[in-house]
């Protein structure tokens, strides 16, 4: 088996300054490639924890990713603690040189010869950033590979693409495919030990079955090695006791499984976002696509902008409050119409800290969805801070308007 | 020293399918108790990896934090495996049940003697998990201590809130404190090889200095273990032929800043929004406290909606286009009247994949500021996908707020 690691090098990612995004973006590439990726280590920019964390990794893999540490500033120290790790002098590359000269010329930045890019390990080869300045390097040594890269995501997938396909088509043995179910409304606990008990030993006869609880519900994710088992797989789910709350065979999100569909119906959809905030408008934009589909959010988080953009009437939210029925069935009508779709949903809800009340605690959110002739409410509570409380809210006036899509 | 690592277990994020957030959040936490992390292991839901790994770990670390695999399925190895490790008996623990009946009561849930949550490794004692149903379990051996937390995010912080402070005050010895400095508009090459050749190696007299580029600009953060070095690090900045780049002496988002700011002038704002699909709003409204200056967006993803919500002419987008100056001041005004703001922005862009021309390529952006007496607009052009060119198209749009803010 073609073993392959990561090792991130970042103090701004063990200090907590920095999410790493890098590593998922990665993970997933290789996954897709049919190949698994077997440990990930973190480190400091020090010298010789990055030779002490490599060591263990070069000597378990054949093929070690390296991010973090490619900059110019005096913390980015992995060319020289590589060259070190394997006794090479560092000497001026002229394919390297090449390459930093172009990629100032691209960025309209004055290249000058003090800039010292070009100087590399012996016998390291230099790789184009097509998204940055300092070139990748990379190394190969028998059977293994190491690669070097920096650690802004953008270039890192830019020299990922370019890089990495080769290297693993030339080592693809098996076969690796990952078979995906999305449920929702319905817990991991429920699904395996009350509803479907004997469902993860049948799952296990064909595949490696591993289960996610995530904002849109339980994922469960089975990696199969023989492509026939796919469909016994999903024949299991779809007999079983859970298929109604199964929402996507595969592993679309569920913005792209909405702007999939909505295509498809051709059915086109706008929000009123209050407690929101723009944030189930922007989940949908970032579909590639969503623009046929999605027309507009009005977010109104006063409450003269509820009035003046949706026509809310003052006198609801005088007697009924923001956070009410009341107000977001007018707020979901505003939103149908001015927007002129087919289905439209409003949100008015409490993301805390500050806000709540004893009959509206903070998790207290209020959804209409609406098409020209219907309407559906409902009040929700749910437990969270802020941001997570946002998402949630979005998810679950997401999650309906697919039910509502796929009844059109 | 205290040295303290993580441990994160996880098949799913090994596969790329989820991101990692409990390790920074993680972090940060222990970060700002003035500790740092020594090093985060990522790895597989597999018994002889996670002992091998943790063994590693254990060694060189006198505190271990565990995320993953305390849940209810069968991929959920995390107490077999320490319970081994440690060669200890899994026994029932009644303070153990007391928590998960405790739990589930307030999860609305039916406890059932047949969870096994209360069955937990000897001389392990058991956490109150107050976000979830599993507790979390700790082990102390001598000076060591081993706390295994879940993997959902919300249950980790709960957790880590209610137990951490309490081992971290006990370790204390040395002074550890982050001083950031946020700048805008400036590379980390020209600020340490060209404007400030000298900086680098004046901060690193009085700290470690570590610099990251990130989506509002480079960050620079200098650990300091003298209290009275932070003051002179700020003062070495001031004089710097950089002052003038710098936004922030201080580590708050740039969305905090505007909120803090806004609040302090009490100045009120508002969107309009099309390529950023709501970003810009979501960003904001993630803040605690942006109610109080932030009116809303229309997220005006069509054109009719330009024209519906925010009174753009039909024959300005007709002569101009959708992305140009002349429709980026009219939604501001719009903007500005409909919400009765004292700051507009507005953005109108192309972020991909589709939909560039040669003239207004993919990455294309017409921002406008407006205030009751000026409005200013400029085009940018940038490279990036869809997702991060929403990102950075609204960053460049809250980053003039900010100045516009500092002018009121």
């Amino acid at each position: 088996m073609f073993k392959i690691s990561l090792l991130i090098i970042g103090s701004e990612i063990l200090k907590g300054i920095t999410l790493d995004t890098n590593s998922k973006w990665i993970t997933n590439f290789i996954t897709h490639y049919g190949f698994s990726v077997d440990k990930i280590i973190t480190i400091d920019d020090d010298p010789t924890k990055i030779h002490n964390a490599f060591h263990d990794l070069w000597l378990n893999s054949n093929l070690v990713l390296v991010t973090g540490g490619l900059g110019p500033t005096k913390d980015d120290l992995t060319v020289d603690t590589f060259a070190s790790y394997f006794k090479k002098e560092i000497i001026f590359n002229q394919e390297c040189q090449n390459i930093v000269k172009e990629n100032f010329k691209r960025c309209n930045k004055v290249w000058d010869k003090e800039n010292l890019y070009h100087n590399i390990p012996k016998d390291f080869k230099a790789i184009n950033n097509p998204m940055g300045l300092a070139p990748s390097l990379s190394y190969q040594k028998g059977n293994k590979y190491l690669i070097l890269l920096p650690g802004v995501p953008r270039e890192v997938k830019g020299i990922i693409r370019e890089t990495l396909p080769s290297i693993l088509e030339k080592h693809k043995t098996e076969i690796h495919k990952l078979v995906t179910i999305q449920t929702h409304g319905i817990s991991e606990e429920k699904i395996f030990m009350e509803k479907c008990p004997k469902l993860w030993d049948e799952l296990s006869n064909y595949s490696k079955v591993s289960c996610l609880p995530t904002y849109t519900g339980v994922k469960i994710v089975c990696t199969i090695s023989n492509l026939a088992h796919e469909q016994i797989i999903i024949n299991l789910f779809k007999e079983s006791n859970i298929s109604e709350n199964i929402w996507q065979y595969g592993e679309l999100s569920l913005a792209e499984y909405i702007v999939l569909k909505a295509s498809q119906k051709k059915i086109t959809f706008s929000f009123a976002e209050s407690c929101t905030g723009g944030l189930a408008a922007s989940i949908i934009t970032d579909v590639a696509g969503s623009s046929k589909v999605f027309m507009g959010s009005a977010v109104t988080y006063s409450n003269e902008a509820k009035t003046e953009l949706l026509n809310v009437k003052e006198l609801t939210i005088k007697n009924h409050g923001a956070v009410s029925l009341e107000v977001v069935n007018e707020m979901s009508k505003g939103s149908l119409e001015k927007f002129n779709t087919d289905i439209a949903i409003s949100f008015s809800g409490i993301a805390g800290p500050g806000g709540g009340t004893e009959l509206k605690p903070i998790g207290t959110v209020a959804i209409s969805w609406r098409t020209k002739k219907n309407c559906y409410e409902k009040i929700y509570h749910l437990r969270s801070d802020r941001k997570l409380l946002k998402l949630r809210f979005a998810n679950i006036g997401l999650m309906n308007l697919l039910n509502l899509i796929e009844l059109f």
